[in-house]
């Protein structure tokens, strides 16, 4: 639990919650897990998962923006670090006045969820020896720096005591891939693909609502509503495919995709007990474009020009918060935006 | 602990023992952690495994009943969904009049575990939303559903506070094969290839030696109590074998397969440091026959009619409870068998 | 933690680290963490890993020697057991005076990490039964004896309440690989290629130093220093290359291999955020010779004949200790050390 202040003022955490790209085939997870423990034999942590790619820093930020809302108050241990070994800063970064710290490199790992927390407060390179484990090599910053920093601020460590404090700044920011409209047609990415096959694009329920809305002869309000929102053509590299938009899993037919608002507020191409992915050929970081096609029950078959979808803005993937109208177009979502 | 009834005579709970098919490549399992931590902080989750295949009902609800008996007392979390998003009820199963409680998909998986445990004192249709997560999307209910009614049951909150209570002759039930004596032998089934490659069958050793004793021409028990039952000839799609009944591994010859009591009291099919499934070619739900082969040093050549053996019924697969002559032969383990 | 001492002098622990060849497949080790949890309920789990290939002795071996200077004191308890239902024996084996008690089948695994720690104190033969669950078939001794043990030690109950007593110097030795140098290069062996492709090596950084200053014509020390060591021939089944002793993983050149001290003081061979087993085509087991390469820009080209080099001797390998001039070159690693 975060902010149970001991005598000096400095919140005092009990859990620790860790990602990182380690596996499980060998000892890099028990061993830090062995060390926190022996620091601060209080704490719990908590595996979030550590089955990203070696190196896949974008998957990582991904996976922890994904979950951030549903992590425990306390500390936030990721680690996924090419750079290890190099001058890339070991950093702390605390968000909501202390709610949470963040502890990872600063390689831009951190940045999606520290602001979806709103940014960071304050900010510290993990730079105090005398809060690290002397290490033989370079290679293994999780055991040596961030395990001990993790344990030392459960134990009630202020922040500034494990190490210089800096900028928040100067932190390496984070890229996430923005969508956009182009001809009236919504040109997005594939932001994941999970276990089952599901295929979780950066695109916003209302992104595609008023892709629909602005679409030359849309159905009639009720209608939409209750099919939630018609259907799409779904452009890939070389390929195309038809999409239902629908609320249940029970509402695609077999052999079919369709586009469900998934369990994190984003749009997902999913099937019906198979794998979507694996039916369209598409993996992370694919283009897909979506595009509304007009019903011809109840429309013309005049597929108009798109020109009034243009007037809709590219949003800034929010992960579930709805975007305001004066959210700004960004790709870089600053782990020091305050 | 179980049955640490809080003043309103609701038991608590401190152990939440799960299994899903989520895997450890994404987050799903560490999000299911954080949100019961944080609803119940004392709560003691213990993973069972996550490596069931997605969406294999069968291999779960076995996976279950092998682990039943050896879980702590408590909640049992069982996530195999494939019906998630559509009709499928959530429910939570009771046993024993509040030992256990077990929650997940009433889709069959719980089955086979339940009625292990003697069968479901109540049900809950796990439809209140005041006790579960909001979510944007249909995709998770082990976040929004299940997990919130382990930790709320872990905190004391009586069981039909989280739903409509429901008869428990309406849960669906679990489908186990069950064996069957034909022509002198047994007709199985492989319900499980472990990871060293042993092969269990849904075969009970009583079985096997009930085969061995109707045979025209046994060996005398002494020598069949030390070999632990003679040979068999073991029939594939295809091919045959032929392997020795035996006690301890050490008993196998190098190359050869073994008939072995396993861990959960079921017969085995297993190497000397070798994966039998590899060598049988065989995996899970594959059929196998065996047949008792009469010795020739102590018998006749006479190879019978294995008109006696038929007179065995088959019998319940009880993973380990030696079945009673008044077991009724079924192939449903219906979860609210009362 | 180790050493509160209950009346009867018993130590008693809190924290059992858990390491098998179990994998996350099955529900192996769901079932051994729900026995320790019902017998102690206080003690405190940790996963090492259960990743191991199955059956590799020598892999698991290795991963606790280099795991164990981080775990927390109290049981660690290490199974990976071909020898399963066979007539090895399940042991226990104290270090330290009951600093920490080792549970694994008596056939090497425990070995080194058990001589790392100094060596066994007392060893107990786990037969009795009194102390174990009632197992159907002999395939786990995981759930059956050696999870009741490690809870039973938790629990404060005396080592020698477990079983027999035996003799330190009957326990099955490890055997490790040892470095040798001939003609004036080291000849040395895979023991560890990790998820990222770092491949560790049976070589001390003092090894390589002393490969390095024993050749005809070496860099003035301080140049040595800087650089970590000069250059070296990397001799493998088949081709060869050449790899620069660095310090840091920046100072590896794009699509070059360093030889790096890695994170438990050995020597490995790394890439830069890639994969150097891929680029070199080595696994574990096999073998690699390191030749000092004589720099041309501060010294002659005569290769020398390595004839002072074969003055060094083959010393133990010691995960990350300095070997003294006295440490007798060695390749067993006895358990029973004392």
């Amino acid at each position: 639990m975060a902010a149970d202040a001991p005598p000096d003022g400095s919140p005092r955490y009990d859990t620790v919650s860790f990602l990182s790209d380690y596996g499980h085939g060998d000892e890099f997870v028990g061993v830090v897990h062995s060390v926190i423990h022996q620091l601060s034999p209080g704490a719990t942590v908590i595996d979030i998962t550590h089955g990203i790619e070696p190196y896949d820093i974008r998957a990582a930020g991904l996976t922890l923006a994904r979950s951030v809302q549903y992590l425990a108050p306390g500390v936030i241990m990721a680690v996924v670090d090419p750079g290890v070994g190099t001058h890339r800063r070991p950093i702390a970064v605390e968000v909501g006045s202390g709610r949470a710290v963040f502890i990872g490199p600063d390689n831009g790992l951190l940045a999606p969820a520290v602001g979806l927390l709103g940014g960071a407060t304050r900010a510290v390179w993990l730079n105090d020896a005398e809060h690290q484990l002397a290490a033989p090599g370079p290679l293994f910053d999780g055991r040596d720096v961030f395990a001990p920093a993790a344990a030392h601020l459960c134990n009630g460590v202020p922040l500034t005591d494990l190490g210089e404090e800096v900028d928040t700044a100067t932190l390496f920011p984070g890229i996430l891939p923005i969508s956009r409209v182009e001809d009236g047609a919504l040109v997005a990415e594939v932001l994941w693909v999970d276990r089952y096959g599901n295929v979780q694009l950066n695109v916003d329920p209302d992104e595609l609502d008023a892709l629909a809305a602005e679409a030359p002869a849309d159905r009639p309000t009720g209608s939409s509503e209750r099919s939630g929102g018609g259907h799409f053509e779904v452009l890939l590299d070389g390929s195309r495919r038809t999409a239902r938009r629908v609320v249940a899993f029970e509402d695609i037919a077999p052999g079919a995709v369709g586009l469900v608002v998934d369990s994190y507020g984003l749009i997902s191409l999913a099937a019906r007990q198979a794998s979507a992915a694996e039916d369209l050929g598409i993996g992370t970081g694919d283009g897909v474009t979506l595009r509304p096609i007009v019903d011809s029950d109840d429309t013309s078959d005049d597929a108009g020009d798109g020109s009034a979808a243009e007037s809709v803005t590219a949003v800034r993937v929010t992960f579930g918060r709805r975007p305001t109208p004066s959210d700004p177009a960004s790709t870089d979502v600053p782990g020091g935006a305050g």
